[in-house]
């Protein structure tokens, strides 16, 4: 018998799905969907490496997050009609800057730029596992695109990552908040692991009570078991 | 036998489509399609007026415009990075704002705003025209929303409102530019007209030559014939 | 018997005046008076043409606008203090150099760039017009200045051009608006034409009413009389 | 015999000459001239005190200054397009309302601004004591429109004040620097004295060689005499 | 045998110290030490609770943080330079505002703010982590200022919390990682943790190979230890 | 008997101390203490001149102000939240770099730049005068760094150079003015001199009634007096 309001079993993952190339100009895109969490991930490839990294014969794969005005309950004003980005907006696009260069060898890419752009049309929880998710399909079709024009120096894509968020809601430990339960969780935490189930990044954070050594283990376990899943989909995905 | 890229005939309009209620969370919504350009139009409802019309007893509407960045065949830098909209953002969304504005009775929303949002999924030319088209939907479904709450003092919308763009290509009057025929038009033009068939606003710019009375004549017949089409559509979406 | 604030009959325009050589170290420079809106327009050359244009052989002609605080009624802010220039100043601005190039060779004098600084000191109406039809002669100032020096591949300037605004005031079709007569037409058009006759643009809007196209067919021949007595002027200013 | 390269005596200002009047709407105003240096100094009322000032029954008096692009020899960027006014500019618009506020009671003029805003039109060095010394009499007859229609508790204007700079200029003290000495002295100073000949404000500075007391002095008595015949042209000008 | 630079073991942190009321005017201040990375910590009092906040009888506890230009081996360009904070900074700042918050009763301190500023001195790795550490002691004078005062509407500050970093290091846990270690570990994790051994927060990252379940516990227990060594010297600290 | 607030002779400056190497990464740094003011001064050696100096075969020396939030009575808002540097902050870096130039022989240091970074830790008034005494002590140990790594190709100091404010208090000439004076101050002049006398700036401002030649000299004649005292204590710190 479940708490969550939406009647999900506590390791229960929303409904989710991957759907690529929506994206006519990009050279990799998927839409992909949380449950009601819609973001649009479109990999561009740029004939030139960052300035600070010029010469040193590799890439960089970089992300830029955003959100449409009313992907929210509520409209949010446009970040640029404030003239720079918030800091949560820049948390997260490091973050999943971050999460694909786990997986990418740099210098299998040569002196070029990849930026990821995840786009959330809809919010519901979640954006940012979501984006991490949908991020690497946009990716791994980039690197194809390339591959299929010998734009690449060998094997460039090392492994999957996705995400998933974890919580503790009303006591309970479970996978995947959507915003119902991460407005009020009293723990929240994002997890970014390999399809080897290596750990890439782990934000924990408790919004009231502290959380314990066992919790945090706790959702782990379920984590793992959601990102598993993911990886599966992102498969079926790319298959 | 047509020079267009497209093959389409002179007075030919892409193939258009509206999807209503798209977005789950916004009091009218809709996707427009013109051909391979794509925008997202919210409209939203805010429980307040600009401050400058404060206390005369009438509301307001605007809109606000965007691109995702990869929506372009070359990737283009969010306006968020350099701080501030651009020109041309600044001049499609005033435009859009005051296409709407042309068929609406202020007096009759109150003392409320209703932004509409405006952001290209996908751009192929023509991205202002399909947003004042897609817009007058959106706010349509807004004000619909808002009766059903007995919100308005009375009828709000008072005609259709819809707009296309026309230009001289190859030396022949043409409708509805895509990105190939825009890109390289000696004249542009931009239209917007009622359901009545009045001109709400009308943009002309010689890219090359200066044009005659008679070809700005030619190309205002064109874009009645396509706002005419235009506004069935919207009347078939909205039934 | 006009309905007009100013008396004027409805095809009069305002006394126009245009006094070159103002500014003492401009290569080109005039200060152009419509009745009581004045502008100081000045071109400056530069040794350089923009980045984007490097490598062609050819060069650019762009302009600026702004106004001084008092020159209205009430004092206005300064751009400088919000920090950007606003969307109706970007608009201008862009206006007044498509309006330019559209009669200059940018072949004919080199990589270089010509800015037209087109600032107003008083403003009662029109200032985008008054600024396109003096910055023809600051630029024509400019070009001779180079000719004179050998700077120029062969003739650069192809035309002149002039603009004018015209509205429907009270029901009635009217030329070049003052300020009472602009805030109060029920439909307020720009046009900027050649010297022989052409348009280059046209950007005309319902404030109130949808117009029709006998309407603009209407403002149109306004406009033409109006600009060909400007060019008149602009020819005796550079005799 | 002078080594000055307008062939002016140590002790000699340039022409100096000051035109009321000049601005159509402002409540004062006046087109001062320093030689070839040209400043537009016009003086704006505001019914409202700075927030700070709310509730002490007294006023502000401000300054705004700029310079027009091509003012200059070079043309000049717009401070706008760099999103915020340059120190320069803040020093000399902070120094311009100091300047102004030692000579008014601020208590006289209710709780109200006034903005004069110093715009230079033209620049041959010196415009921060072109525009104090105009400023004063775009202020007067701000207060003078103001006392005209019984909107002050007393007499506001104490004194008057103008301004000049003065220098060592190959060796030998100079008064009223032009450009071309502004930009090689060695030691350039800015005074402010009122009409009794108080020191409201002293600005001096070694480009190259520290100076000496003597050298203060000396250029504080050419400075008392400049400033002496400033006042004089003050006065006619508003008698 | 270590492998660290410092030559330290494993699980030894810097030396650390704390020197209480180092700033005169704030209502609470230390600083902080760990090695060689200095951070000035001073709480001050406003009495306004942040406007999203009012009315509803709590009050806020947040945080700044920067580092002086010359804090680092290389001076770092200011911030205010570039015109906003960088998306590091803000990150720093929102954690170490968290990390306060989860000990605060905030209805305790009624509607007022503490802004807790951590400036940085001098940095050689875990600024973040000193920051938070010595802000906690910043905070608790600043509440014993304001109970001296009956400011308080009871015990305000429920536990003790403390920050340090941890990392893979040539593949062994390591303790609070100075600069030389930072910039090459494999794995980096922030731990903040309260007086009673609760999780605040937990920030790991893989910056090559992604870690294991096994590898996080390790560091969470290195954390543990060096949190609790940290708590001790607050304790002392504020005897 | 004094009116000083402080109870100190009108003579009399706070007390003074530099201590020098205080920055452990700066090539040149001390923390100057006026009294209550105490600044940290940390000089940075870049290997590259400013871009409009390149080829010229000099170098330059700059300067950089700020004060931390709390070193104030009342926090003062962080200048990078307002997005630039006030107007107060560059007059005052700019005056810091300006006197040091003055003692500096820029063409000894060859193509590079010296910031040197001002930061008021307290600040009790005359922040900028003691930042440029304790400036001139960093940037003496950092050209002492350069000489003893054989960069310099002469002696590039000419002399010493430090800065003491000055102002009139309840009628009386007073020297080095703290803030309870500076507030109320009638006039308050800041001086910077060299150590062989010289006058490198002058700034006197009239905060209430302009002040007359007399005043100045004396206020000159304390000011002579308390720089040489600085600069007594200088050569004892790079003793």
């Amino acid at each position: 018998m479940s708490v969550r309001p939406s009647k999900r079993a506590p390791d229960a993952m929303r409904a989710v799905s991957i759907e690529r190339g929506v994206a006519r100009y990009a050279e990799g895109s998927c839409l992909v969907k949380f449950g009601e969490t819609h973001v649009l991930c479109c990999a561009s490839l740029e004939e030139k490496a960052p300035g600070w990294l010029r010469g040193q014969g590799k890439g960089w794969v970089t992300a830029e997050y955003a959100m449409l005005p009313r992907a929210t309950h509520e409209r949010t004003r446009r970040e640029v009609t404030s003239g720079k980005p918030s800091g949560r907006t820049q948390e997260i696009q490091r973050l999943i800057g971050r999460s694909l260069r786990a997986v990418v060898d740099l210098k299998m890419i040569g002196e070029r730029q990849i930026t990821v752009d995840c786009d959330v049309l809809q919010a519901d929880g979640g954006t940012r596992t979501a984006s991490i998710t949908g991020a690497w399909v946009a990716l791994h079709d980039c690197l194809a695109w390339m591959k299929a024009r010998d734009m690449l120096k060998g094997p460039a894509l090392k492994d999957h990552v996705a995400a998933v968020s974890c919580g503790i809601y009303k006591g309970a430990p479970v996978l995947d908040l959507d915003y119902a339960e991460d407005s009020s969780a009293e723990t929240d935490a994002n997890f970014v692991l390999t399809g080897s189930g290596g750990i890439v990044e782990i934000q924990g954070t408790a919004e009231g009570t502290p959380f314990s050594e066992e919790e945090l283990l706790e959702l782990l376990r379920l984590a793992k078991a959601g990102c598993a899943s993911l990886v599966d989909l992102q498969k079926l995905a790319v298959a």
